[in-house]
């Protein structure tokens, strides 16, 4: 009989569902040495919480994060709230030396993110944050491809994500826009993008930034007439210079109307180039300087069973992934490092790095300056 | 508590574990009315079965689907066999009471579907076919465009399944080769486009069409030197007149080589078109011809929330559903079905109905002559 | 000084301006052993002829075609009017000893055209013809590709010429729509796209074909309640057979609503395929089954200086070329033959091949049978 | 008999030929007030222009700029030289009162180019600058639809400008490189996308860039030895604030491993986006938010004779121009406003004011600062 690992969910919204399907999938799709029990959910509202425990197949529910963390029968907890609560919660955790799969960003500052880092690492607790997007198949082909050379040295990375879930004005005021937590696009859409250049090319040394509001005041509620001002920003940019002398640009944007899923980037290196954007998430485009006269041009590439783990869910390439066959990715990847396989990356400790960057950007655009990322909270 | 329903499934390959998938993912997605209980797995090899229940979460596993088809706990047998098995296993659970979930094509011939619909008919047993591509968001939503009219009268269907796993002539022979499976790509992908073309156009009446066997023999093992006679048809073609009028022409094509997915159709009708592409299972292009001079043109449209059965996944447009998802989605019309909510579409009966129409392709191309679809295994 | 070649142009719509475009291009892009000296223009009212004459730059006009055959200042006859006059002008054309340069399809019929292919030759006189699209640079490399063995050998052709001009059923009667002119969109498109499988591909040998009259009768003028019954075909599809042994599909549909240059196809070979859409004329896709795992695809190769012809234009790849510049290479090609060069391609006998292909076509479907080419208008 | 104009070419390279071309495609597809005559080219070198002139069609040729200024047949003196001789012949020929069309970058310096504009409007001679891209229909579309407030308020530009010709390190070192043109891929493209940017959106007003020279040093010759130094910019980037409050982001860049023609934008507003790649430059893609649900996304628009001056060259949508063929554009649009019609835009003073852009992008990097374009090269 496989080995069990009870899971604590905290978070019954679009991304805790995402996990209840992610470990629902990975545990039929892949091999995995630890078979996750989904053992208890907890949410502020402790009907909601049954509801979702009864939705998502955990045994028990709570309306208590805290007795959650506590619960025995809780050995890996996952975290899915807005961002604000990512800290208390996942310090007590790790106070109780659980492992911790929590979603991004991880905190609404680098201090905070830095301090999650350092206690899980001194309590020698696994943690996992939830990018997602670090585990489609062709984008680990496509950090295979960098590592490997193929296209030369790197120089540059142009990337974004842009949504547009915020462009309308009437868009009411929500968590999202509290300054509490963190950031505006620059925190929900940035660190994805951020996280993505880090993987890719490695870390950002300094950078230029400008962050906008473009939507001053937002509803109270929708349709309403009273307006609450919005202290965050709607878009992001930076110039960028990683610290292998590659340089690029960065957009964070939750305001590009008509855009749904715009995270999309062009690594240039040499000899070779990549393109990938998530609008069309199971193909990536190769240049290769080297093809003959005449029929050179970008590979279209469709992900397939030669990319890794896309072989769990299709045998045959361009069957496709969706969205949540990725997060099932992530969580075989968490499974197997709890059961002492590969260790898991980003950890805490990236994404306080990832934290960082977007605090250099805050800073950059607060003082219109260039700044460097060591000039915030190092750890 | 709900009610559960016990699922036995025979057969551990792909599609099998599709299956295992595509309930485990709905349990999760949906508020569904029953829950499936994976009670049963059969697969020829005791030892095969054993590992594939473990791995895909069923109770118990059985070497022999007869056993399963008996076995009190199972209720709906999940059929994921080679074609020539499909006919007496499902004889066997209808005839047993038991609701029946089979992979296409149906049988090996359009007398043994129409048998096999009739059987399930007469006994009053529920039946589900898994054509899955027709469960795709964006397949319905061209259905709903289509059946609102505005395409206008449709005149029009161009469609294809064309992929490549058998265009390398040293590709072994193996049992989809084998003639008493019912045919080539005409059955394997020809039952796809067919089942498409009458979901959204409707039935087809007459029709010529050719075969082609491309790969004459092929080594009976990887690499063996020892060759097989290949008796069924690599490349299917025909030109098409539907029961309202509409013509079109259909191909399925195992032979194509660099296509990994192209199952593709444009619906033309008298004042728009869809083109929808499975390479990129994700969008639809809509032309509505009533656009502003200069401003027309396709749209693209990513799926999102706004088309069936989308939300269940994801709340936000272009996130992305995959093979197993769109698979996930027929599983949750099967349970629905179960729990007596809507019928679910295509049964039995409608799996015959292609079968004839594969069977009017066989028939017009060994005669080289236009065909009649009601010339043959009518019920 | 170069050598001057008088033309003589009949025709002032849209393919005279065209041609009158395509020797002004040419004129100055390519190095020619011949500068053609635009002599006169002919239309049948004298009043339009001056004014084309005096807008494309002709010397002088006249309102009788005969009147321009038989100017002794005209040695290259340029066709552009409706295809009904198409005979009695090239005849007289090579009677006068005279160079034709005709538009396509050549003429209504079979017969004709392979008369007028017989006179050319009898009298020694060149002929062209402006199946404009196979002087398209990556159309060139395509056929290149194939006829170097690289696809391996050649086993399929998907081919399709569909537009959306004639889609709206008040679009009102015109020549396009005489049976006197051959045929609908098999003579119009179809034979478009016939040219280009006999290009790429070879004779077609037989074929089962269906045509279809979408709108059976037109308004006599826009607007006009009065109507006139529509005697061609609006769609028109066929099954073929290669000499070669390669088989596929042809179609050719001025009603596909959407469809504005959908003149694409699909070159299937055993190791390699290229898919090429004149919808994005300037890109081609090619796929070679050699590829590294995980880094197969197809190439997406924009139109370069690598390409046949194209660096006459512009030095820099993907900078691309429009219809009339494709058509300026057709002129070039004709100049070059005219100086004594290479041969050009195609000539009266490839469009009378090209005829007899579409009167196949038209036989097929009236018998409803399988017809072979050679059963029609042999030469 | 039409007004005839005399034409003075200056240069024999790509963009002479360009020039030529346009003009000869112009005279025959517009119905222009001015007949252009090629009266005169001027190269360097007697001989080379004596074989250009010869081509291109010109009547005269002379090794000597300043007897082609001189010259009284000459009305309208066309510059295609390097970025260096732009200033002295425009003086010339507005010195001696003749119209200037003159190819992008327009000098090397914003006070260069400042100070020609002005000698122009003194001397009131018409200037032209060969902002090619901003001819293109489909880019005078997105500027209606922007102007027309189509897309709401405008808030983004994401504007990139990216080749790969200088990227391979063995590309010798060139004009191209010679700091005394002003700059290196800032001037060469990033020209380019600033004009369109101010085309589209207007005046930028403040800005923080980076420029990097990717490549140190090329050989001298094709595969020399000895090697010089590169002093100019192979990237440039820019964050950039416009006088209407809009934001975004500026890429000129050759040295995009795998790019050809990667001119692109994104220009989004309130209420909908334009996205415009001229790697496909006949198709615009258009969002508006105002559409039903499920049906919403992109509307892929082909060019076709509903946008402006498309319908010269076809008649029919989606057939498709050419570079030279938009290059053709602005020569009508520079013959109508020589004969006294719409005033032509780019004239020396916009081009002035996209040098101003270049000169504050290059004032940002040296002293890594925001930058505003009113600190430079004021008029």
């Amino acid at each position: 009989m496989k080995r069990e690992i009870g899971v604590g969910l905290v978070g019954s919204g679009f991304m805790g569902r995402s996990h209840a399907l992610a470990l629902a999938i990975a545990a039929v799709a892949f091999d995995l040495p630890l078979r996750p029990r989904l053992e208890l959910l907890a949410d502020r509202d402790p009907a909601t919480a049954r509801r979702a425990a009864e939705a998502f197949g955990f045994r028990r529910s709570t309306g208590d994060w805290r007795e959650l963390v506590a619960d025995p029968g809780v050995e890996l907890v996952s975290i899915t709230t807005p961002n604000v609560l990512h800290e208390p919660i996942a310090m007590a955790a790790i106070a109780a030396g659980k492992a911790v799969w929590c979603e991004k960003p991880l905190a609404p500052t680098a201090a905070s993110a830095m301090a999650m880092a350092k206690a899980a690492e001194a309590a020698g607790v696994p943690t996992f944050v939830g990018f997602n997007y670090l585990k489609n198949p062709l984008v680990r082909t496509a950090r295979e491809i960098v590592a490997a050379g193929e296209l030369g040295e790197v120089t540059r990375f142009r990337g974004i994500h842009a949504e547009d879930y915020m462009a309308d004005p009437e868009v009411p005021w929500s968590w999202r826009l509290d300054p509490a937590n963190g950031g505006g696009a620059v925190a929900d859409l940035g660190s994805h993008i951020i996280a993505m250049a880090r993987f890719l090319v490695g870390p950002i040394e300094e950078l230029v930034a400008d962050l906008r509001t473009l939507v001053p005041e937002r509803p109270v509620a929708p349709g309403s007439g009273e307006r609450r001002k919005v202290e965050v920003d709607d878009e992001a940019r930076a110039l960028v210079r990683f610290a292998n002398g590659a340089t690029g640009t960065l957009e964070a944007n939750w305001a590009a109307t008509g855009r749904k899923m715009h995270l999309a980037f062009e690594v240039t290196g040499t000899r070779g180039a990549i393109v990938l954007n998530m609008e069309r998430m199971n193909e990536m485009r190769l240049f290769l300087r080297d093809g003959r006269a005449g029929r050179q041009g970008f590979v279209e590439i469709p992900a397939g069973p030669a990319h890794p783990d896309y072989a769990a869910f299709v045998p045959a390439p361009q069957h496709q992934l969706g969205f949540n066959e990725i997060k099932a990715i992530e969580a075989a990847h968490i499974l197997r490092a709890l059961a002492g396989g590969e260790p898991f990356y980003p950890d805490f400790r990236e994404a306080a790095e990832v934290q960082r960057t977007i605090a250099a950007i805050q800073l950059s655009a607060r003082e219109r300056r260039w700044a460097r990322v060591d000039e915030v909270g190092a750890g």
